[in-house]
């Protein structure tokens, strides 16, 4: 329970916005996967970094969790409240401050998400690239060190962030970074506090860079004999340096689910999503080498889409698959797994990913982004069965021991929150130890975020 | 002076690879630049990963200083021993562990020197891209998060480090990464310990990222008529989305001392010097492209090096500029400038510089990476003239104070060692608090490297 003292300041700063509302509280406890429902006991929306400074300074006056909210995505629990405490949500931190167009670079506040600020974009020639499916908030992205299917090109959010506004746990605003390519001025704190999910602090202003629309898009579908056959020729095309701007995978079962739910109509096989980006010869010749490898590996149906509509549709499905996956089992919830392997492992992980499943009373159809080694299994349960979650959690705990042996990582872009946190100690070792000394360097009365990412926080 | 305890426990230890010779240390005490000579008490050449801990477990105990020694090549004085103690040389750690082509990674004792490397990798089709000039040590090159002329498109050392393995402070052995091309796996301890000067720990093996051999390669010169023009034509080519793999910037002083001292012949005019890495038709493409920009902005002599020892004489060149430079005036040493400034403030920053030292009664070529917005001027000095470093430092500072201004960093690529700790508090604000306050986490007695990078440290 919130106290009254600490509810009156609130109020008296923010006034309707503040809410204590029961569906309000309950929707900012809800986690997109399996996780239960834990509210906090009030919900903020500030307007700007001073009364973020505010809000932090009260609640840790008083005692009080302070968690970070985007748009309420993140697979892991990493919004939820475990503790109660104030939800932050940034919603209405959502302009987009500047554009600055000769050094690719953008200023903006946390709540715009990567939808809104490719549309502001799109008459400069600029685009921000990072896509992790959902319309996610930027500030909740980095925050996460999202990525999803563009990463294999333009990298992850670690790769964009080029400077931070930062509330910090006793509400002290930083800067971090310059508008400088490169600096060596000392620790990289951006690179910090990306992926540190709210615990080390609330960003609240974010520079990001973008990068030129491109001369030339290419998709393509293609289906594949074999999984083994797909995986390799992805495996091939990574190592001839091919530089796909996505290269998705999606099994059986998948495409099964694509066809009987959401219209699609491909050839029950496994099939690889493509997409190119370049100039005009370049993007016709990877197309081309890419075919020479499919080719070679049992691919074939090698349709391509250079309609700006045809492209869009197979994006849009390939982003709906995980709802129209939940969809094919109603009522059911999820455990999704995460982990990214070194791509020379990845038939490896995959191939016993796959026969783990099979074996499995559970339905977990696979998909992902093969591109990096990283892919999820959608282990599809009924949230009021414990002996499925507890199956799908071991399914899950076995594919990260099995990647992290391939020298992979539990979780390739979801992140940590407390759904992974039982993870960390195998993954990290004693280097897990070093984040919890950060993080009490930080945050030592354990304001930002508890009961994610460090132990014992 | 080291506690005749101390010495004897690293005697039991490492006898001949423990040194206390006077021409040993004062070696270990100095530094490229105007720095004074600051030796340690104590020189050491561990051979493993354990004896790394344990020295610095001793040394730990006795209240010594730990300080990290590659290939003394830093500008700042990163490695030099101010308050004595015990410098560990890494050059006997210079193994290559184990080169891993279907995953494009390296694992390498941090003594390893850059060309080291790709001789080994000569047969393997990759090559390890960051260049500094200097032949570097891979981890000095880390701990410095060095980039150099390549960085323009490879990146900087934090793009290329993948995973390290680290002693602390206190003597515990870390492992921090892993070999998946991603991970949201907790925080980014790897991006924390690249670029911290060996302030939080001394790295003992470090993971690399390898790039494919480019098909081809050519290289040009182009003198251009103005300072300004060719400016312009670098910002042109970087914001159009060319990505050469090396665009460096050369100012007449430099031409002149370059032609009079190694030989060159150029016209006595600023030049750029190129390289282009990709495809045949990529390589033809780019530099077709930068020729028409150049000619628009008084570009000319656009003279191609396609031959391997052609273009190798131009970076040898290049990279002999910094000796070169202090040769045309005997006896000199050098302050050395590394702003970085967003690209669209590159001709005001680089056009108020040349004014400021052409003001001035030193000497101070220009030369620099150019299409990162990063150059340096070399302002020759007197070591026995407290007047001469004092005007050195103040145009530094002032080049500084501009480059900040324009939303830049003090130190592109060189860092910070002692010799920038005074334009730290300027740079970062309160976010220089916040890397004191990860440093004492992490190094609560500071035993690594005092006297560099944070307050107080």
């Amino acid at each position: 329970m919130i106290p009254g003292d600490a509810l009156n300041e609130l109020d008296a700063m923010l006034g309707e916005r503040l809410s204590t509302g029961k569906s309000d509280l309950a929707l900012h406890g809800r986690s997109e996967t399996y996780h239960g429902e834990m509210p906090p006991d009030a919900v903020v929306y500030p307007d700007t970094t001073e009364e973020v400074a505010r809000i932090v300074e009260i609640c840790a006056r008083h005692g009080l969790p302070v968690i970070g909210w985007g748009t309420g995505t993140a697979l892991e629990g990493h919004a939820s409240a475990p503790r109660g405490g104030v939800t932050v949500d940034f919603r209405r931190m959502d302009r987009v401050l500047e554009v600055v167009p000769e050094d690719m670079l953008v200023r903006v506040q946390p709540g715009v998400t990567r939808e809104a600020l490719n549309t502001e974009l799109r008459a400069t020639g600029l685009f921000f690239p990072v896509d992790p499916g959902a319309n996610a908030s930027l500030g909740g992205m980095a925050a996460t060190r999202a990525s999803g299917t563009t990463a294999v090109r333009y990298g992850t959010m670690r790769d964009q962030v080029r400077g931070l506004e930062v509330v910090l746990a006793d509400g002290r605003v930083i800067r971090t970074g310059t508008r400088a390519r490169k600096s060596s001025a000392g620790y990289d704190l951006t690179g910090l506090f990306v992926g540190s999910e709210g615990t080390l602090g609330l960003m609240t202003e974010l520079t990001l860079r973008l990068w030129g629309q491109p001369e030339a898009i290419s998709a393509a579908v293609c289906g594949f004999e074999t999984t083994e056959g797909a995986i390799a020729a992805v495996i091939l095309a990574m190592q001839m340096g091919l530089a796909p701007a996505r290269i998705e995978y999606v099994d059986v079962a998948t495409v099964r689910i694509l066809n009987a739910i959401d219209g699609a109509d491909l050839p029950e096989r496994p099939h690889l999503l493509l997409e190119f980006h370049g100039s005009d010869a370049a993007v016709a010749e990877e197309a081309a080498r890419f075919g020479e490898i499919a080719a070679e590996h049992g691919g074939g149906d090698y349709a391509w889409a250079t309609r700006a509509e045809e492209r869009s549709r197979l994006w849009s499905m390939r982003h709906r698959a995980y709802h129209t996956i939940l969809a094919s089992r109603p009522g059911a919830t999820a455990v999704v797994t995460d982990v990214c392997v070194p791509i020379s492992r990845l038939g490896e992980a995959l191939g016993r990913a796959a026969e783990a499943v099979a074996a499995s009373p559970l339905e977990g159809p696979i998909l992902g982004h093969v591109g990096d080694g990283n892919y999820h299994a959608i282990l599809m349960v009924d949230r009021d069965d414990a002996g499925e979650a507890a199956e799908a959690k071991r399914l899950s705990d076995a594919m990260v021991a099995h990647a992290l042996e391939l020298g992979g990582t539990a979780t390739g872009e979801h992140g940590v929150g407390f759904g992974k946190l039982h993870l960390m100690e195998a993954e990290h070792g004693a280097a897990w130890d070093v984040m919890g000394a950060v993080k009490r360097a930080l945050d030592p009365e354990g304001v930002m975020n508890p009961g994610k990412l460090v132990r014992g926080n």
